[in-house]
């Protein structure tokens, strides 16, 4: 144990006085309005005396208050950004590529997780409303009619992310949209296991009804397999998020109550990890004895034994290019862009066999 | 492409005029105070005044303007966590277990991402303070020296995780403090292989001069090889952060320029992972070939083939106990107690052999 420091003591049992510029301002002997001049708009003041108040401040302690006022100064801005969780890499990333350049101008991220509940989204928004944000970043295009409404009556700028909004497919983006269509993916995804030579193309995924880009990824490989005239499939769990350890179960699952499958379109590269983990321990040939394909390409896709064939999208990009929508939004030169496809590509690597083309 | 959305225009090219309490009370035919006393101490007011102010506010999409001074209510009140990355999920699940608690009980966690860089903490920690935060969450001891002086003349409660204040180790805790000893855990890991028999152990690790955590489990790991009078190995990267491709590259360039190495003991179990996939490959067998360890207990080192010895540390239990202890402090019950040591545990798994008891 650690002696107690001395200055510990001061930090508890009571409240500070808030150091203010007319504290800086008396402590380096000039007006305040000079003071907050000097560190507002240094080219106002001349070196000499915005050295002097950049020292009083400094020997105070001295922070700009933020929250009374120091909006208009143009930085500590607020930005909140809503994923749905953080447990998955891919929100991770997106929100590295969003931290590239955003704090660096000056808005400070400030992070929500929803955990896939619209309710809770609703809370989140209208307390971070409450913070006047510059901006709000938002996770799909799925939201209560409410948190929709208080949104635009903010007039707020919002950019929606890992979504695609597509006429006919998702509900209308409320402002900036980049994303990608769920759909799409889905669909391509039975059409490549069938151009693989798989009859018997399984999905298996968790929150499965929560999750509406789950839901849209499962309607578009129930399409595909359809045009293919094959077989429906769908071993889904609603009940618990995605984790190694069910997509193990999911595995073993599916092979006992559906034997007769031949690949599988795992909801994610997580949950394909986990099945591809257990086939190693049961023998399980993959993909002689059963195909397996993941989606959003993972780091662990490529290092595993066999490496896995995924879906990639474009993660940091994304928080990237969203950052970026932000700023020329936030400064005046981008109106009403329409939605940007991010688009996606099927990495083939070594759990599927080789496709064919398409007779 | 879907059709511009008409509400979507109202978002862009202007700026709304912030809904107020004022507008709120002329909805609802009272006064600006009754209408405040509506929302903000209902018990003061009849139940029908409450629902006609409710309603008006809901009509008007009122959101109360915290920034402005809707601090003293109690909710939405802002608490930055600072952690060096997101990318471990170490870092995410601290998040979890913070995350439990301190948003219901109306503290808004803002998220910021030092990279490792003590220049990038204390501007983080400038721009919060500007929030007037109820509390400070931060990873570690080590500061810059005006990131401490700040912070204490703030007054703000701080905790600092993931490391433990020990007297001749590191450095004092700021405030509150809750955490494990990463020297111990180093030298608990050299001990543990020495155990297993392994007489040639290496270290291999990433920022391994960046990350004062990381420095310290080498240091304890060096003198628990020392105490037993093993030759002291050190592999170790610190131009790159940690992933799978990293922990193969690692597990290479030992084999190459140490093949005398019989037991690694690496940074993290995503670097221990990667190890193993390329042992794999190579048909290089585990633990007969070489011993590999791992720290922190990911998700992965129990599903791995064959599974990972590791280090277990209660990163969910560590964030959800530094919740309870500012929430203690916040609500006044709190005052000064020592270091909280979290602890870990070695868990032994088949990357090793057996331990034995040392003679």
């Amino acid at each position: 144990m650690s002696k107690v420091d001395a200055s510990e003591k001061s930090l508890t049992g009571r409240k500070r006085q808030r150091v203010t510029i007319a504290d800086v301002a008396r402590q380096a002997g000039v007006a305040s309005m000079t003071a907050s001049r000097a560190l507002n708009r240094p080219e106002m003041v001349s070196a000499e005396l915005r050295v002097r108040v950049l020292h009083a401040a400094d020997a105070l302690n001295y922070i700009p208050d933020r929250a009374a006022g120091g909006l208009a100064s143009g930085t500590g801005l607020v930005l909140p950004v809503l994923v749905p969780t953080l447990h998955h890499s891919v929100y991770v990333q997106i929100l590295e590529g969003l931290q590239e350049r955003l704090p660096d101008a000056g808005y400070q991220l400030m992070l929500g997780s929803t955990e896939y509940s619209p309710a809770r989204e609703e809370q989140l928004v209208e307390a971070f409303l409450g913070w006047r944000p510059s901006a709000v970043v938002l996770s799909g295009l799925d939201h209560t009619e409410r948190t929709s409404r208080l949104l635009r009556a903010s007039g707020v700028p919002v950019v929606e992310i890992m979504d695609l909004a597509v006429e006919g497919e998702t509900g209308q983006a409320l402002d900036l949209n980049i994303g990608f269509s769920h759909t799409r993916v889905g669909e391509a995804a039975a059409t490549y296991l069938a151009r693989c030579g798989y009859r018997q193309i399984a999905y298996a995924g968790t929150l499965t009804t929560l999750d509406p880009r789950s839901v849209r990824r499962i309607q578009g490989f129930q399409t595909g397999l359809a045009q293919l005239k094959l077989p429906p499939h769908l071993i889904g769990r609603s009940d618990q998020p995605s984790s190694l350890a069910v997509g193990r179960e999911l595995l073993l699952s599916l092979r006992r109550d559906f034997p007769e499958v031949d690949a599988v379109f795992f909801a994610n590269d997580e949950l394909a990890a986990g099945a591809l983990f257990e086939c190693q321990r049961l023998g399980i040939r993959v993909p002689d004895d059963l195909a397996i394909m993941g989606f959003s390409d993972e780091e662990i896709a490529s290092h595993l034994n066999p490496a896995l064939t995924t879906v990639r999208i474009a993660r940091h990009e994304m928080g990237r290019r969203a950052a970026e929508l932000l700023l020329a939004r936030l400064g005046g030169t981008l109106n009403n862009p329409p939605p940007i496809d991010m688009g996606f590509e099927i990495v083939q690597r070594r759990t599927t066999a080789e496709p064919q083309e398409m007779s």
